[in-house]
């Protein structure tokens, strides 16, 4: 099912009135305060955010799943999808994908696909944490920090298939998320299994693309529940030290213990020019996988405060510089309606992040001056951007408001019509 | 030193018109949602805070503490720095003692004194946590909770006290928060300990006016370090069960495990009719004491959420039904301008409750739609209420913008002119 | 596949010698401390820990699952592997089972095959968490809480069912877990989801049986990651408190926030009487299902301190009291050997705190000597106590050392040859 | 007051009887095991691990202190005070100091006095986190980070001028502790505090004397409570990195996020060659500064069986090579009891290390038997090894059980009698 230009126009229209006057009233308000608003809505607009394949279809928890009905059950019904989401918020123009689960026959018909939907290919992921039927070696103690010589040779082969595939399709990364770890005290030999992880990225390595970059995810636990190979930044920075210029950090927002100052990791990591990208996502336990932005708002604010202050000369190439991914699991919502929800919470986040006062906030550090810093930035996180949102995604021909039309337009009605109430998209 | 009402004034002319065309933009719009304004900020104008006696000086760390110069040194000192903050915002109308930092020695004078601030003395707080000169017993291993009766007996006579002075000053309430607990496992009893907290309780419980509550407090560690005799709501819940009707449980915010869902306990509370009462501050790592809304805003927003939709037939007498107090300890901001933060934190995320849309979130509730719900919340938590608090601000003579106007009067600067620089307020 | 009581003679005679040495310099040892040392032998022996027919198979977690093989695949295979245990340590006696998981056609088929394994049926589980094929009402969004009364009666009229079949099969009890809650700040209205459950729970209450107990378990988090019914022992007590005396409240160890203080959640429901049992396991992060005792030693032995404590006049009672389970996930171990090993670990925390020195401990706590309370429990937690639980199995025809002769038997590979390596056991 | 090598021997021969009975059923025991016991008993003996200077006195928290009587005013009395820890356990053989509470007058005489103890100087701390009567610049805000130059000098001097007095009395080692950090969101520019740390930390590093190191610690909050400057492992490594190979990082227990897998850093640190020592204590909730092992004497093992692992051909220079310090804080114990019970659980855990079949453990993991590892680790885990650190502390002249003797001969009395009540020791 595609949204035709002529349905988002009629949305579009009938908000018209009441969205042109909450808008002008905001934009004399920032415009008051110094803020090119013009500028700011190019960069809104400009600022995209990949959507995982695995995404689309209901998630679920090791004690069930609930199917949502009309999932995507091809990479071709993904790539429409995803399409779907871009038409509508036009912020979503790149697809991130996971092999095997999506392992494109005829990649020059995907890209055309995609070509049609005005996406691209965001870096892709490699799946060395289940076991694949047929397959030779058994991830169920660890790919590339196996023991077993021959369990490693297999994930990093995987890892090359998965960057040729990427490079058919005209990615520029590969990251690699490992499962791997230990489940009890003495199961592992801590450091040799770090040893044998760095020597399989380094392979791995070797065969990546002048132009690509590899980004090497970390997380503190699960699926494994004593350790995790690469447990926290600090790992992760270490290979990607040792690696090379290509190589850098992935951020997944979930893959924290718990009160871990995110935002200072980010801040960390762009002052080492290790920042590689994000999984976006939000959480109040653990790896929860919620839609972003839904439980801790606040904290997403403060990461893109460190962005904005961290690339402040160079915004306009943000989007090439960081990989800017969602990677959530959506177990009681639409896949589609909570892929909306995510993107606009996290272009809320950046466009907030855009308004702080920065000469007031330096202002504010170098004379030690708390209090005053916190009004900058609230005056900044209180203010409704939602307005500048509506404005950018109307100037790029997306709907006003995105969820408003999908429901509408009676969307996932539409697409169990097409596809049935019984298929499941691949993923978790 | 006193704010005048004609300083209000001038600085309240000075943004008049800036304030005029945001707040009637803002009344707009959200009339247009169907809200009756003039009643919102009527509510919000009513809404009170109280500010604890102890918050007025620098707070400190077991590492040390930096003095902010001003502080208060006695109580008419401290009546007048919160009358002060009631003066620029209107929302802090009661003040919380502390027995003994707060012992009045001429009741009447001290009521006198608060009555031409428009002030009123809010919850009593008692102190069984450090030993004074010349106590007979030692609070090192406990007090209300102690092996020994005779340090028992202190700790219920000490609590008999601060409820005598409190009425002498026309407080409706006792607030009881117990250190007691252990560092080492095997140093109590715990079952027994909880028991001696109990009896204790009930003889403090008999000797409670007819219209006072006794709020019980609890918190999982520190200062002990293994275990708190009153460590969560559900201890709290059992021994203000076990007292009576008069007995109710205060939540501090700060006092929480990792991951807490504190909006949940406080809509248990209230469906048993045992919400005391509310200690704000903020927090990301422990009872870190920072400014209410400095960390977690949305969660902050939550929270009232749940007391609104509680409340929900009676937001008039909200202020009247439960206990609203500030409980922080400012080591780096000047105490005064972080409360009149913490306050307007406070307001605003009650403001931003009021304006949820109940009968849609009824709907999204009742017919399991969590997509329907976010919208409706974020509806409310992104509009932008700052102009409806300064317009209750203003309809109250409060100041439009109080940290602006605090700054510009160069309150502190006078604070220390008349004072010194050495003054430590009594205090954590 | 069975172990032959002369399977285990040969075994135990492997080791009579050095068992007996060190055994008898122990038992000297602890017998000069004024320890009745055959009296703790009998207690250890008559201490038996219910098998949750669940944790036969491989677990799994979101990400995948590995099978181990020779699983059981039916009711009956699954008694044979508890028997199977049981032959091994003598302190697997009894079963609990899982409906629909484990619907017995024949029950009395079924009791006297228990029977002939020397097991009784502890508490009965009940599902609701799952969706079964040809099932009226989903449970996506809950069960006994749903906002929809159709699912809540399919709910409840499930539980009764499970009722029912726990009578036929002689068991005593029903534990509920309740994976109702929501994901999404909103979704839920905290208050009435909850009193929902309190009248569903009300209903089930009215069908036990005058001899039956129902536990209410309580978690704070997953499957539902903003809020779940019944997050605490607060809200469990609460429940149980309401439903009359037949309820209690059910600890899972696995089920609590960090840094929770779990001993003394344990000391306080046995001072109210409403102790109702245990799920056994260990953790590090959340509810991460591990073998109990293999990361958290001392706490395992700090609750069963409590326990002794508490229960000090009646240890003999203590199976009957309370239901003792385990509830654990074996995603990398043998399932049989992570049994042996999680009951092995319960029984040493158990003789352990046996060992303390109670008058002692008394002493010190009276006269809040820590230093001392510390000594006192070091003293039992240091003492290596494996020579009594090897003797107490010994005595019961157990074998002295079950994973050896369980290694040494080829089990898993018998189980395998007549099982198969495909077999995949009902859980999760 | 001192120990007397009499009162020592008249204490050893009244437990000589039953020490030896117990201790040769071990030595038989462990010796059939293939372990040599005379060679681990040298190990422990050797193994020292110093008493840092300001844990002689009773800690407290921000809500208080209560003295303990008895407490050096002096550090002629604090090196009397390890002395007598060291006579008693032969185990604490190092003193650690702190500047400036700590300033040596005449350096020659405190070596001396140190000598007659047997006593080093192991680390000096310096201290930027209070300010000092009569400095200049006050470190509210930051001290190597702050963002006055002028600040950042007179930290970087006072670290220079504690190297000065650490080479006068023969340390090696300096250990910056930084408690710079940020309070709220904003505050500080995190990238740029960072930045100004490590310039600062340069200037001391090249002050560093050749045979000297520099171990960077780090904690994630506390005294700070939004960020600190160096809050993780990662950070330090970042910075030790970059100094240079004098540099590595200092791992304090208890500064840590919830749930982090302490031995897991401790194996990278130690695989990149930058463990740079500990500071040994225990806690539940934060930085609790406990007893070491009163809480998680697992984890405390574990620790010492990847130090083992990690150096497992050089046990004998493990002293040398890692810098062994109890930081505490001893608020309701008398704190030479609790170093005693600290430098007993951490010889307890570094002895059950030693016993670790590693040759079994190398085999279950590289076969991937986690089932094995447990079984090995915990025989290791479950073995009574005070008979062996007794002996070890017998056959150094130490006291057969220092506790016993300390109490017997009413130390704090003595101390009491010799000081008053009234003596503060500096700390915190």
């Amino acid at each position: 099912m595609r949204v035709t230009q002529e349905q988002i126009q009629n949305h579009n229209e009938s908000v018209a009135g009441s969205h042109e006057r909450v808008f002008s009233a905001l934009a004399e308000q920032i415009g008051g305060q110094g803020k090119d608003v013009k500028k700011m809505i190019s960069q809104i607009a400009a600022f995209q955010v990949a959507v995982p394949s695995w995404a689309l279809g209901a998630g679920g928890t090791r004690f069930g799943r609930f199917s949502i009905g009309g999932e995507p059950g091809t990479l071709e019904e993904k790539i429409e999808d995803v399409g779907l989401l871009h038409a509508l918020n036009r912020s979503s123009g790149a697809i991130s994908l996971h092999i095997p689960w999506d392992i494109p026959e005829d990649t020059a018909a995907i890209r055309r696909l995609a070509d049609e939907h005005g996406l691209v290919f965001d870096a892709m992921n490699s799946n060395t944490f289940q076991d694949q039927t047929g397959q030779n070696c058994s991830y169920k103690f660890g790919s590339l920090s196996h023991t077993d010589a021959a369990v490693r040779k297999q994930a990093i082969e995987h890892n090359i298939e998965v960057i040729r595939y990427g490079e058919a399709l005209g990615s520029k990364a590969l990251t690699v998320w490992l499962a791997d770890g230990s489940d009890f005290p003495g199961q592992q030999n801590l450091r040799k299994a770090l040893g044998r992880t760095r020597e399989s990225l380094e392979q791995i390595y070797e065969e990546l693309p002048a132009d690509w970059r590899i980004l090497i995810e970390y997380k503190p636990y699960e699926p494994n529940f004593y350790s995790m190979v690469i447990p926290d930044w600090g790992t992760s920075f270490l290979l990607a030290s040792k690696l090379g210029e290509k190589a850098s950090t992935l951020v997944d927002l979930g893959h924290h213990l718990p009160n871990t100052n995110i935002e200072q990791i980010v801040a960390t990591l762009m002052m080492e020019n290790k920042l590689g990208g994000f999984h976006f996502n939000d959480s109040k336990y653990g790896d929860d996988d919620l839609t972003t932005g839904s439980v801790k708002p606040f904290q997403l604010f403060l990461i893109f405060n460190e962005l904005i202050e961290g690339f402040k000369n160079t915004i306009e190439t943000l989007t090439a510089d960081v990989a800017w991914m969602i990677d959530a699991s959506h177990n009681v919502k639409d896949p589609l309606e909570d892929l909306l929800q995510s993107v606009e919470a996290i272009k809320t986040a950046f466009a907030k992040a855009l308004l702080v006062d920065r000469t007031k906030l330096t202002e504010a550090q170098e004379t030690n001056d708390p209090a005053l810093a916190q009004e900058v930035l609230q005056d900044a996180f209180q203010t409704d951007v939602r307005p500048l949102l509506r404005e950018a995604r109307i100037q790029s021909k997306g709907a006003a408001n995105p969820i408003h039309l999908y429901r509408d337009l009676q969307v996932r009605e539409q697409l169990i019509k097409e596809r049935g109430t019984q298929t499941v998209a691949t993923g978790l």
